[in-house]
């Protein structure tokens, strides 16, 4: 398996993303291609020791972190992550990685690879810790102004998701609301209500912002502005809360003495709350394996994507998605 | 000071309610009147044992917790929450608390009390604990489609509630969006944009989710939806990493020793991050004092309401802001 890598994308690009992707390449059997500027990533491979079955594919452009989507597509056709999808369309990879421009990335991934029959929308799922079990947020950011219909593609799609990379054989999909009722949302929330509600899914109503940590869904459907407030505003309150126990745990002797004893519960706490931990959030709709990791990606969060690619490829996910996928011939029309 | 309580609202109601306004009373000067079935009233009073200065007014409807706000103003004139708002109408009551029903108290305040002069939609504020003090989020979820216009006067009025209670000469005001460009957002929230930075705010342009913790900006504005969504994940999230940080502690010997020796620390970080401390949300945009507390309240959080908006009533709150709000007599037209 060879899994191509945005050399380039991501605020700590390109540095930690050729460190994380010696890592996998060290840690495992995969190999990586680094596309991105050659002299940079040279010299950074140099530094690291560059380890056999990792290869580089120069490129001259760069998609930047806030550049719409079409621009990218129309003004760089040598930017980074748009190579990296060439790569696959021509065979030389399997999947893609990449840490930069989410938007550009998905929307590269749609116009090189192609999106699956009968998606409208390709767009991004993000899998989140709960207090019982992973559960899957799509569209986390790529889709921002949408019709019921496309809520519901997001829903045929990660359900699809669900049930290969949870094994959930009827995952319990929900809809995120401000409150439980079929009644409560905007307009496009209540007609997705009904559409989910009308399909053999396992639907299994509304879902408020307090349930979404419960773990009381498999698959929590949202647009993209809403996914993407929910994505970053939990990884900022994780941060501040943390912060804040540290100055509390700081400010007398006695609870210092008790932070220090208690080290390691705070060690696999942390570990559980990273997103680094959870390795990308998969494009889901386009015919291959993207994976999008968190702009501010170690070392680690690349190596982790790089793996997760790479077992989506080997157990050839987008062919199952649109197998699973067919069963809604009729879902485009709910657009 | 009178403030009028609606016993019936909430998910704890009566019995937390009149619990809560017990409290008030016996800690403070404060006088309460409790509007709800008198039977049920009377009999936790007689339990907890009444104190002067708190009184009980008989009604025979409540507003049900998910009950559109239009049909209990339509059908339920004698609902608790409505005969509250006529209390301060008749001149018998200064302030409404409730934790019931937040739509329909919204609904009930503008109706009976009227808008102020200028503003299309009421709203509800909220308070959120960040890193660097408090923040005031604007839309709360009262007004789930807005066009750009709304979430400016959003703006306005959350600009002049955060002078008046965060003594701010300048609040920095922010949009929450998905990303910090103007280019960012929805096509309401790039217009919302474009209004504030033609006014003369202190306005800071976009703010991602991840920011919202960080205190950069005093004040926050969102539509309603998105608002419910922020502030119900906060309160869940909070809550799950809670329960996680608890497993963890207790999971081995060591930890759990730290875990007692830190426990004061603990206290002091519960207390930071429960909502009750903050006592409630307060309706901006009507012709009174109005605050909304927490579904879930606790009689100390319904306390902490009660004296809040004792409070607003004796700092002239509705009169300072309405004053404020002249500044922007053309905002209005923005809508």
């Amino acid at each position: 398996v060879k899994i191509a890598v945005d050399a380039m994308g991501g605020d700590r690009a390109p540095d930690e993303v050729v460190d994380g992707a010696a890592l996998a390449v060290k840690e495992s059997g995969v190999s990586v291609v680094l596309v991105g500027d050659a002299a940079l990533v040279k010299k950074r491979l140099e530094a690291v020791g560059p380890p056999p079955g990792l290869e580089t594919v120069h490129c001259t452009q760069v998609a930047g972190m806030d550049e719409a989507p079409v621009e990218v597509l129309r003004r760089k056709k040598d930017a980074s992550i748009r190579v990296a999808f060439d790569l696959i369309k021509d065979g030389r990879a399997d999947a893609v990685v990449s840490a930069g421009n989410s938007g550009a990335t998905l929307a590269a991934a749609a116009v090189v690879l192609g999106r699956m029959p009968g998606v409208d929308r390709p767009g991004i799922a993000g899998v989140l810790p709960t207090l019982r079990g992973p559960v899957v947020v799509m569209d986390m950011g790529a889709n921002i102004q949408c019709r019921p219909g496309h809520l519901f593609q997001f829903g045929v799609m990660a359900e699809a998701f669900a049930q290969e990379t949870l094994k959930i054989d009827r995952p319990r999909i929900s809809l995120l609301s401000i409150g439980e009722e079929s009644g409560k949302g905007t307009d496009v929330v209540k007609k997705a209500h009904d559409l989910f509600k009308a399909s053999p899914m396992n639907f299994i109503g509304n879902l408020e912002g307090r349930d979404v940590f419960k773990g009381d869904a498999d698959v929590i459907i949202c647009d993209g502005f809403v996914g993407n407030v929910v994505l970053k505003l939990s990884e900022g309150l994780v941060e501040a809360l943390t912060v804040m126990l540290k100055e509390e745990l700081t400010a007398d002797p006695l609870s210092r003495l008790g932070a220090t004893l208690s080290r390691k519960a705070y060690q696999r706490f942390r570990k559980k709350t990273d997103y680094a931990e959870y390795g990308g959030a998969p494009l889901l709709g386009v015919n291959g394996v993207g994976l999008i990791s968190h702009g501010a990606s170690s070392a680690a969060a690349i190596k982790n994507a790089i793996l997760r690619a790479a077992d989506m490829v080997q157990t050839g996910l987008p062919a199952r998605l649109e197998a699973r996928l067919k069963r809604f011939v009729s879902f485009k029309n709910a657009v």
